[in-house]
């Protein structure tokens, strides 16, 4: 930790120079010697960082990894509570288990886990998440409301409303909610979002939202029903930028429902979503039935106006949209 | 684990034999040298058996120790589900956190852990559980019902019905259930239950159902709104007997609530009930009410007639009993 924050100060200082910086200013500034300082930059090109060191000159940072480093994430981030506290993995079994153990150990609200991969990613009703190396955002946000377990679903709908303005401001696309938190780019599944909660009958004691993201990834990297921003835009798009985006979003929405409750974020919701209106058929249990979608209960549920007449409420499983 | 299998075909033998079993034979049957015998008497000895050694007699067991060991309570348990695999610590931060992280890791259904004493045991709403050494029955129990969040309270008040049961039964007491789930006797607080889950939005992944039992503790032991069965019988009670009784009590709610649902529990839950009918003043976030508890609602919620006229649901949170 003590490296890794003697690190962070290395490359803060080259990032704000943007040109070269004499070893002997480095280790002035960071009291230590040459040595030690060369042994740090050795430790950050191993990460990916591309820092020249030319003689007389000094050092210079001339490339970033395309990484979502803890650093470069939280440059300049300015948030109030999401990613104050942000752990990069290269490889994961799942970033929502590792945010679980923190969670358990008490780690602190907002804290950020996200990897370049995850060997056995996961989304909603215990089905898998693909998650190719380097190509996608995959990570999961700690979360401390002091809310009731029947609060959990519309804290998953407050992060699909985070997610969709990040992007909408970020790329200037135009993505849509499925209910109840599939992000949907020209009909296809952008984005997923789960959420694992760890409860009591009358509180949260924690929650953990775990976003993933097809950023770069090619059709090939993906399942057929799934898109990626550079698929649909046809070009490659800065993972970190596309973070930060998000996580200032959720700091943004999370603060809100802290200050004014769901319903601001629900009118989003129902704004960015591709649901309302539509008909729908609904497969939950043993039962299938076909209606309008017509609006979200208060707890987050979906509202369908059966053929039959009746008016359901649904709080789980899947709905397919229909041509009407 | 082999030790503790190769124990237990000890213990069974000596019990079964209720006389002295000669170490030939013991040899014999176990497959293993006089001398590894010998080894493992020495760490049943350790656990507390008393077992006597005979020259040209054998070996007899004729004391148990007074303790939630996994062979004694799985003795002759003959559940289903519920205890097929018991864990026992002498002492333990909290049952809870044990059976969290098995379920976690994906422990079978139904495994109990249970310890003589608990350093950070805990009660609902953020509560202590004060937990004397060898004096009650601290356990947890790992379920994995095909449930949504929204019923785990129902779960619990299933759990109570079992606890009262099993009271009743073997001890002819009259245990009374609090809303939601406290256990009283003669108006005083003798177990308590708690209910955690690991969830996400559309089902429980696992809960950690615990049990605290006030058994043999005297009044200092415990808190002044507290008693235990030793206190209000003038006897001391087998631990291992009431756990027994109530690992089978549970085994047999839980395998009627997935044949049968809830209804009958919820039944039985009214007629143990020492809350319905009463007046009852409910403290809730800032609200204060008071008025007559009526009924209990579908999702395990507490149903109350205010002095004002209102009917509202409460789910959770405390009530207190007034004098009508």
């Amino acid at each position: 930790m003590a490296n890794g924050q003697t690190q962070n100060q290395i490359l803060a200082l080259l990032k704000e120079k943007k040109n070269y910086v004499s070893g002997e200013d480095l280790s002035r500034l960071l009291k230590m010697s040459r040595a030690g300082l060369w042994k740090h930059m050795q430790e950050l090109r191993a990460d990916g960082y591309k820092i020249e060191a030319v003689p007389h000159e000094g050092y210079r940072l001339f490339a970033v990894p395309d990484k979502l480093l803890s650093f470069e994430v939280g440059y300049h981030l300015e948030t109030q509570l999401v990613g104050k506290k942000i752990i990069h993995f290269e490889s994961v079994s799942s970033t929502m288990d590792e945010a679980f153990q923190l969670g358990l150990q008490g780690a602190q609200e907002g804290t950020v886990v996200c990897a370049e991969t995850q060997s056995k990613g996961r989304g909603r009703l215990g089905r898998d998440w693909v998650s190719p190396k380097g190509k996608g955002i995959y990570f999961s946000i700690l979360l401390r409301p002091e809310s009731a377990p029947s609060e959990v679903a519309r804290i998953t709908l407050l992060c699909a409303v985070a997610l969709c303005e990040a992007l909408q401001k970020e790329t200037g696309l135009d993505p849509k909610i499925k209910w109840p938190n599939d992000i949907l780019l020209n009909h296809k599944k952008l984005a997923g979002i789960l959420t694992e909660m760890n409860a009591d009958t009358d509180r949260i004691k924690f929650l953990v939202v775990g976003i993933g993201l097809n950023v770069n990834a090619s059709r090939s990297h993906l399942p057929p029903e799934a898109t990626s921003l550079k698929i649909e835009t046809r070009q490659a798009h800065s993972r970190i930028k596309l973070l930060q985006a998000i996580l200032r979003s959720l700091d943004f929405w999370y603060a809100d429902f802290k200050k004014n409750g769901f319903e601001p974020a629900m009118m989003k919701w129902k704004e960015y979503s591709s649901t309302l209106g539509q008909r729908v058929r609904l497969c939950h249990l043993k039962e299938t039935v076909e209606g309008q979608a017509i609006d979200l209960s208060a707890d987050g549920g979906l509202l369908i106006r059966c053929d039959d007449g009746r008016t359901i409420k649904n709080i789980s499983g899947d709905v397919q949209h229909l041509l009407s």
